[in-house]
């Protein structure tokens, strides 16, 4: 990619983001369904501005990930969060095994191997939480109990889903996953989100004292990002997801009394990548592949739509595993609904294996952006919009007034 | 690259970046030259964590100095710019002329033969703006009349740098260069900058009033890099330069009512990118291959630095074609040394067209990393460091009071 071709697409990005963000957020739903849709616009769908697997795309939108996670760690307490810590296991547990059943269920009825079953049950587990917490943000919803347990529930059910990986991968390489496998990846996964926390908990303070000493510009925002960075990067390497590491970060650093400092200027430089992230999230979806006129298109859509289905039933019943009272178990069952990258892992480990077939992959694939894209009008209806300046409504995700800094 | 190879690309550039760079400042030198020297450390010559030629980290490192000049056209008075014209044309032409007279003529002495002499002279033509536009911002002087000389004669040296790229990539290909190509490159070049300021004043005002009319977060500031991003693509497309662009486009923009707001939220992103395109100029100098202790290599040392000597010379002289008084014209001369992609763009058209040899081009290569590592400190002892508070003093690219905003 040429720089000039590259600058095409980062303005392809923000404009079909922000123009289509205005015009949900005109029809009250949250921006962000705007920005996914804006991707099927300009991307593989659509006026093919924008191509989701260049590597540098992909990059930058993975950072816009690892971004929001982190903003949406220095805005989330780790005390009410832990406080929930039951009920946010509670919903991932049942959050997982249901939609796999489920899904096992309608392949078997539907006559495939139980193999295959299995994968199609897999790739319906995994929450994708990017959504949620950007939908919670946007409607000034993220401090609710309601966001805490989705987001506790979806650090759980990432885990989860590693062990799952772990089986899945096995079974497709023809072996027999062992216990003792499954219970190291367990503990391994586990454990990192608990010495993080506890060991940033105990280094940040020290750093961001040291750091307030330095002269250099912005060298609190520069030490933040480096750290969550860092944390993302440990996460992968030792097995988990590199969100779940930046979430981390981000809780740590909120701790500490620069959290709010931090905030701010991890919030400034988010806005930019975020969006990326979004509309590439929408670039990637290929709607051409799934052409009801024609007959084998038309079997896997109604495959992907009975998937879809069986993945939003799945997810809004693990709602009601909450334990707390005065908690809505609807608002938290459809946060959990959208499926992201990791349903598609899944697939791709089958279709490479050769355990499903490319169709079976599309099917998958519209199933994560069905649950993607139902998930912000859903939430819409349930919740309402809150302004900027009422508690819990963080944030300058969503629309703010325009220049308020000076008289126009 | 992986996700967690480009998070581990990052952590190198900012940690290095802000180390040296708070090290440059402790010793009273500008913080660019601790992030050019941390290239050095973190690139081909030292540890090797960041390769320039990554595609996605150069095309960063080019959204970096996009930005940068946007920011500097942001925070420059195109009328005060005009009314140094004449003088930063003048400074532009001799600028020109004597590195490319000097370059010749040092070529012919150590017997190259008139191509090559042609080749060197013309890699010396060109000044990259970027160093010296930082410098002046870290040290607090980008409204001093100098500065804007500078900044002037540097558009008018990119657009010179066209028309003799059009003549060397003619001699390359063994055609001769015709004067009505040569005549239509200049007015199309220089035609770009007119129309884009005209055309761009008169649309700007209007765009930004529509853009206060919208909901969606940030609008203003997306509104505005698009702004900066499609004229960056277009000045290329006319056969300019993409920061000419974007420096227009901050021009432009620095005249609207909400100049200043713009100007606050521009400079929040790109302090995000612009450490990326120092480190990276100075992770793409490669010391192995300028050994002292191999003859070889020695020869083309001492080219380097011949070039280097007289590189300095006509830019410095070129500064007493200022024509202005009360202007300290060393400052000028000085702040046009720095040399950058357009001299190694030179070298490179001779390199594949076989004019000139890989030891050349490194020759040329050491000419633009000795020009751009001297600029800040020579820049350092002509002008005293302004606190963030004296007028002219812009900059939070320089250091500024850690978390001024919250009670430590």
């Amino acid at each position: 990619m040429t720089v000039s071709s590259f600058l095409l697409a980062l303005v392809a990005i923000f404009v079909s983001a922000k123009l289509l963000g205005e015009l949900a957020e005109r029809l009250g739903q949250p921006a962000v369904l705007g920005e996914l849709l804006a991707g099927i616009v300009v991307g593989a769908s659509g006026l093919r501005l924008v191509d989701s697997h260049d590597p540098t795309i992909h990059l930058l939108a993975q950072l816009g990930v690892i971004l929001l996670l982190f903003l949406i760690g220095l805005e989330t307490d780790l005390k009410k969060m832990l406080e929930v810590g039951s009920s946010a296991f509670a919903v991932a547990v049942v959050g997982v095994i249901l939609p796999f059943v489920f899904g096992f269920a309608a392949g078997r009825w539907l006559g495939y191997s139980p193999t295959v079953a299995i994968f199609l049950g897999a790739s319906l587990t995994a929450t994708s939480v990017g959504i949620t917490a950007r939908v919670f943000s946007d409607l000034g919803h993220l401090h609710d109990k309601e966001a805490r347990i989705v987001l506790g529930a979806a650090v759980v059910d990432d885990i989860i889903g590693l062990i799952i990986l772990s089986v899945v991968s096995a079974m497709a390489a023809g072996t027999s996953p062992t216990l003792s496998g499954i219970a190291g990846v367990t503990a391994i996964a586990f454990g990192f989100v608990v010495v993080a926390i506890v060991a940033g908990s105990l280094l940040a303070p020290g750093l961001v004292t040291l750091i307030s000493r330095l002269r250099v510009s912005k060298a609190l925002f520069f030490a933040s990002i480096v750290f969550a960075f860092v944390l993302a990067w440990l996460a992968e390497q030792v097995g988990s997801a590199l969100i779940v590491g930046a979430f981390a970060a981000g809780l740590v650093l909120a701790r500490t009394k620069k959290g709010a400092a931090i905030e701010r200027e991890v919030h400034e430089i988010a806005q930019f990548f975020i969006p990326i992230f979004f509309v590439s999230v929408g670039a990637a979806v290929d709607l051409r592949a799934l052409d009801p006129r024609e007959p084998a298109s038309l079997k896997l859509l109604l495959l992907g739509l009975l998937l879809t289905a069986v993945g939003i039933a799945g997810k809004v019943l693990a709602g009601w595993a909450v334990l707390e009272r005065h908690v809505r178990r609807i608002v938290v069952g459809v946060g959990m609904i959208p499926r992201g990258e990791v349903g598609l892992i899944f697939a791709t480990i089958g279709l490479t294996s050769g355990v499903i077939s490319t169709g079976l992959y599309s099917a998958v694939a519209l199933m994560v952006m069905l649950t993607t894209l139902v998930t912000p009008p859903m939430l819409r209806r349930l919740l309402p919009r809150r302004s900027a300046n009422e508690p819990g409504a963080v944030s300058d995700l969503v629309s703010e007034a325009p220049f308020e800094d000076e008289p126009s």
